[in-house]
């Protein structure tokens, strides 16, 4: 799981609450966007991955996120995401958020793979496609 | 900390994503507001908490949510809230999410209670009242 | 187009920037709620209508507001919200934003009913059914 | 006003909506960012554009936007902003949304640049600084 993908984020005004730092659901806005990139990195652009395995998406099962260090408007950050594992239909993400040297934010995820369910119009886990797995394996 | 406070949410359009369900970092914004309303309950307005003890709020530090029942646009769910724990400055609050009888959501929350630094500029946790504890051991 | 929907917003620490006021981007999400509401109030919940005449929404064409009084965290404000006009495929809403008897926002909005072209794979305009604009005629 | 500012957005799954286009507010938020970055390529970025005039933001006073051609998450789009006029404390922006040569969103707004009101607590309209408007004159 060799994969490290690496984004710079900019604070922006409207990411910030009346105490001027960073209001915190942004960040997991900011993570998914970052596990989305990360796939995209492996050579799997959302999009493209979604519509070539007939799945629907990753949706959240469990997250975790410490944050250490606040951030202000005009803050530059740069998340760095690795996949932690791959299970059948489920993996782990790691997310950890830099400013400058210091770690500020550790992000965790554990997303399930599914497609939809034609029975009950509902989605449902399914195996995580080997190609993706190598993917990060070699990159 | 027998105070729990509960509020119905009604799942908008926006709130969802392209799979139909809602966008998880969405669920992280209601569980702020629903502490905020939980505070509330207890007879701390937000606006009026902060002002009164000179805080600038209670800002995250560890959160965790696990995600066991997907909701879509036009569902309404139950947040039930209350207080884990009171510490010096920190705080535990757990919510959890029903949709009907089903439990969909487990979240939970390391908040600090923080005010202004003058030396810095930034932010400093600060003791939790007493009047604020009392609040919610005798609600 | 007698029919007016009424609701009552809070506005919450997380709705609001670092000048202490609402991010003015969150309105346009609470009028987006309040125009589902509306033809919920109309007899049409979004979930129940996409479904029943087969529509995929009702995206925006052309939106605008006049801010007039701002409004910060732990404020109430009501959201009036009518038809202004149908028309064979498009409608306008307009939304008053009220703080006690003040006039706080206009907005103005002109939407387009829409269906999944099976052509293209995209959406396109659709006859808005009599039964919709009947329902707010009577209401 | 010969600056203009051109900023691309990638579209994530998280701006979309259940019909997989994005969520019209998203790109107010989008809009609002330009606008600060805009200031920012004319030597203004937003923290020290407001330590340095002691202002506190330049909120919305009246915006409008036309959407011609629909995004979705894996869309590139360019945002071309310029200032239209300054006032004496107001001033217009506009947007332009671009998707390849396609004209996709037109934006308009009107904003004011406020300071503390040191009377009320509130916020009230300033005076641009001229060197502001020299900045965006001779860029």
């Amino acid at each position: 799981m060799s994969l490290v993908n690496r984004r710079t984020v900019m604070i922006e005004w409207g990411d910030c609450d009346p105490a001027g730092i960073v209001w915190y659901p942004r960040y997991f806005g900011m993570f998914d966007a970052a596990t989305a990139h990360l796939f995209g990195a492996a050579g799997f652009p959302k999009p493209a991955m979604l519509k070539r395995f007939e799945v629907v998406g990753y949706p959240m099962v469990d997250t975790r996120a410490k944050f250490l260090v606040p951030s202000k408007f005009g803050d530059e950050i740069i998340i760095e995401s690795r996949i932690a594992e791959f299970r059948r239909s489920s993996f782990d993400v790691e997310h950890r958020v830099l400013k400058g040297e210091t770690l500020a934010i550790e992000g965790f995820e554990t997303r399930v793979l599914v497609r939809r369910d034609p029975d009950t119009g509902g989605i449902k886990g399914t195996s995580i496609p080997q190609e993706i797995i190598d993917a990060f394996q070699t990159a």
